[in-house]
């Protein structure tokens, strides 16, 4: 029995891994009068007056839709809104079990931007927030972008802002380790999709100054042809020596390599280019783009990847439960770039300095202690920044 | 303090009716290899080959989406969505209580009836059924009739079908109490929206020759000016002897007298104009169209009402979980008129025949047991016509 053979044994078995639970009970006349007809009618009429009041009579202030058209699901791609169910119910566990956030996933069966953001806008009401999954680059920033001017919740795409969230978190640690500053590094960002997008932006965000964004055609840089918008976007704030060529090229005398790429796209003779101390975070999943042993071998001195089974797995479930947390329990509008920094912040903190090494730079998956501080933390920013709405 | 007062401070105590429970543990990498990555992406292939299976891997089978625009809510009329969120999760209540499905609320932020059908076809994937809920007529019946067309999931608008099936109960109890025959039956149908003319329609499935449905301007007929398409429809398929008038006109010597209207609707007078053993089922709520002991002072032998303070309440808690219960064990594609007329049936055949009388022609509306004979008798005829799909 493999893992895969497990894993469908325990989903037929299981029956489906959510439920709805009723808060309420209803056993007489009495109840019935109470949590519907007619005493419900109140407040329907208290939040007719003032909507807002929907976060205080109703479920909405806790409630997040996971929503993916299912063309980008884990490494498998497009497989369809109804094939990726399994996923979106296994996120929305996730959600309650480390944010205590009831999440509800919808699978849209359309993949053209304008029908899903139309359609997440009408359904908009029910829900106090809007995680984004599984949707393909490039659409995914124009839906997220759009839905943000649109809506005054919060919407998340968590393969973005998750993901560069626990990458920073990673990089920040390890220049504790490594002894060497933001402002300084060189980062080669491998993988222009979602992630690998939003990486960048919240590294440049974060203090970085020098970053390089590649795509299978190697580095790109402003003035390269054949760009899509969110390539042609990201040409202009990054790679700001105009450094060309393939991967290989420049790799050379960098700091850090971010892969969101494919397995085996970093060897040895490339981690061996680069600067002292270098730092690998190879996040293909499940195969990551270079084996930490053979990194080190190499002369990395830091190594994370996506798995459980190596040292410092680099797992957005350790931001985007917390962060929901934060932004619903201050009714934040949105949730903007401090909250995502203040995030990456409250992760890294969680790893006490003295426990800090080359293999112990992330915080365990699975330690709740870390969803309360990125939520407090989330919270803080969002309250300072203004999107506070309590 | 009032019921409503009372509901109130209930509503906000509650924090929300509804909760989203998680049926798996994730304590550590194994939990999380099975719910979610790496070992998820087994179900999600199974599914990609065959869709089906998604009823299998996934909670699509016990999910229901209770959706409604807020046009036309309880008694209070178009509030919007966000002040109808308070009946949705209350129903959703309901379905989880009294027949364990899983009935999740999505109200929507638009009344065209195109971007109704659009916004619920899209996010149907996720869901085994809608059911439709305080939708505004005439666009509840072309809304649910093109849905019925595009999905293979039952589509069901509670508020026309729900009501009709209870009513239809109540009336073939009624009938034994007062020994008449449903083909003998002149019954005039008071109101003229969802609820009326879905009761209309059932009834002539039932076996009913001569209904006539009133609109507020009286009589429908063939032939009447400006009626819009539903009632137009009505009129060619209702009132055979083509009766002219008024409410009062019509009800003279009918033998049963349905409200869905408004508070007072129905005097005295009226009613003694009908025959001997009249029945009225007076269903405006909370404020019926006749008071029991007035229209039993003048004559009328049996009186429902939509209250649970007075006898033979006529509650659709008695029809939708269980329709929806057998609907799903059986993965119906749609919920047909006989497995509606099958519901009215158990219902009514839950009142043991020695326990029949005027006062009790219908059973608890708490009563369990019902919704599992309603979901039994709707998954039989389910199978008989051939809608059923295991």
């Amino acid at each position: 029995m493999t893992i895969y053979d497990d894993a469908l044994k325990f989903h037929e078995e299981k029956k489906g891994k959510l439920e709805i639970l009723s808060r309420v009970e209803v056993k007489d006349a009495n109840d019935l009068s109470l949590a519907y007809t007619p005493g419900v009618a109140q407040p329907c009429l208290e939040i007719q007056k003032d909507p807002d009041k929907a976060y205080i009579y109703t479920r909405k202030w806790n409630t997040v839709a996971v929503i993916s058209d299912g063309t980008a699901v884990l490494g498998l791609g497009d497989i369809g809104p109804m094939a990726s169910l399994p996923v979106m119910e296994g996120k929305s566990v996730l959600f309650k079990t480390f944010g205590d956030v009831d999440a509800i996933p919808i699978v849209l069966d359309t993949k053209d931007a304008d029908e899903i953001v139309e359609t997440i806008v009408r359904i908009a009401p029910t829900f106090g927030g809007i995680n984004l999954e599984d949707i393909s680059a490039p659409r995914c920033f124009e839906i997220e972008e759009r839905l943000k001017k649109r809506l005054d919740i919060p919407v998340f795409h968590d393969d973005q802002h998750g993901t560069a969230i626990v990458t920073l978190a990673a990089l920040l640690n390890s220049l504790k380790v490594v002894n060497k500053r933001l402002e300084d590094l060189k980062v080669i960002v491998n993988g222009a999709g979602s992630a690998g997008v939003a990486i960048t932006k919240l590294l440049l965000s974060s203090g970085v100054k020098n970053v390089i964004l590649c795509d299978r055609t190697g580095a790109i840089f402003d003035g390269r042809q054949n760009l899509n918008s969110s390539k042609s976007e990201m040409s202009l704030i990054t790679n700001p020596n105009k450094e060309q060529g393939s991967l290989k090229d420049v790799l050379k005398d960098s700091d850090v390599f971010v892969g969101v790429s494919a397995p085996d796209t970093l060897n040895e003779e490339l981690v061996k280019s680069m600067n002292k101390d270098a730092i690998i975070f190879a996040m293909a999943n499940p195969i990551p783009e270079i084996f930490p042993d053979d990194a080190k071998k190499a002369g990395a001195r830091i190594v994370g990847t996506g798995r459980s089974d190596f040292p410092n797995q680099i797992n957005n479930i350790l931001a985007f439960p917390g962060i929901f947390r934060g932004a619903l329990d201050v009714r934040a509008s949105s949730i903007n770039e401090e909250m995502k920094l203040a995030a990456a912040y409250a992760i890294s903190s969680s790893v006490p300095e003295n426990e800090l090494n080359e293999d112990n730079v992330m915080p365990k998956s699975f330690d709740k202690d870390v969803q309360v501080k990125v939520a407090e933390a989330v919270k803080a920013a969002a309250i300072k920044t203004g999107v506070a709405r309590i």
